[in-house]
């Protein structure tokens, strides 16, 4: 994404830290007095402008939902959705999606949304897709047992190379759609990227994957 | 595929007993007596006009192949390129897929390749996918250790379903393409059904996987 510089955004978040959740390593491990229920935890890990986890927040009330977004001119478009939206069970962090850690606890997590993440197309550049390996790791190391991620691209080959990651990791994959526009799966929430790209009549690749627990083979 | 009648298909297959092999299951767990050597064997299931697997011979000396095919109206397309070819590496089985345990014994295959398998796109008709689990079972049975499946087919939701059924399987998914023709894939055969229906601009779906070891947890 094509960013623009915001001198303005750094303080426009300051001055929401109801949305924009300022000592997130606090909430580590208590993420239900943040939301001040016990409702499980979404997370999107880079979350752009803010439609999808608002608009998910809006259609599922008892799900609470964590938007991810390093960019300061990013996330103030996020912010002012959620000021429009009113909604309690959506919150924001300003922060890279490395830092999962330190925000939350194992178990802290019920489900990871990794939606049109930057490709990173060149091999040299691996390791830096949200579907490396490591990154599997650090989700894992956030998410319930039997965790999941959902995850949508219309980027043919990260779709391909993730496809074969989840499978090297020992993730289940579940659910998949080559296009899902076309498909049976209903209530999808689209992000602004996926509508102005897809109206081109590129598909839309979506899976949803879970960690499996580990197995004691019979020895 | 439609089928026409060809009352003389029977006869030609049987004066033909060096191409379509009339006795398979002499052969269980002695394979290399019929190709006189001890290189790798690949198998198509469903191997229609026979196309690919007579290619494939032709471009890998090294490798014995089989195609099997049920269809006797079919089947006779596959030997008359058999016949044309005079390779000493390819040979047909005129029978159903279903019994290859009665040909093979474990460890007699190398490779199985589905290609452009018929979808059978209803629910009710699942058992009948040559992908499911019930048919990974039967290629593992007949299969090396860590022996590979190569897939491929244009049709959606086969793909999408085969994708799940060999993660349920627990099977390493290596290599996907999503639009074969337009990848970095070198030297793909293509089969008759494929190059008629990839003019047509559909991508082609490929994929590779792999039956897993039994891995040991510690306990």
């Amino acid at each position: 994404m094509r960013l623009r510089h915001k001198p303005w955004a750094k303080e426009k978040i300051e001055e929401h830290p109801q949305y924009v959740i300022p000592n997130p390593e606090y909430y580590h491990g208590r993420w239900n007095e943040l939301f001040e229920n016990n409702n499980p935890v979404h997370i999107e890990v880079g979350t752009g402008k803010g439609r999808f986890v608002t608009e998910m927040a809006r259609a599922n009330p008892d799900v609470n939902y964590i938007g991810i977004e390093l960019q300061e001119s990013v996330i103030v478009s996020a912010l002012d959705r959620l000021i429009e939206a009113e909604l309690s069970n959506v919150k924001l962090l300003h922060t890279n999606g490395e830092d999962l850690r330190t925000f939350f606890a194992k178990g802290d997590v019920d489900r990871v949304y990794l939606n049109f993440s930057d490709p990173w197309p060149k091999k040299r550049h691996e390791k830096r897709r949200l579907t490396f390996e490591s990154f599997l790791k650090l989700y894992e190391d956030v998410l319930v047992d039997e965790g999941e991620i959902h995850f949508k691209t219309d980027n043919r080959g990260l779709f391909e190379y993730s496809l074969g990651s989840f499978s090297r990791y020992g993730m289940l994959l579940q659910y998949v759609s080559l296009d899902l526009h076309n498909s049976e799966f209903a209530g999808n929430i689209m992000t602004e990227y996926e509508e102005k790209f897809s109206a081109k009549g590129q598909p839309i690749y979506r899976c949803e994957v879970k960690y499996q627990s580990m197995v004691t083979a019979d020895v």
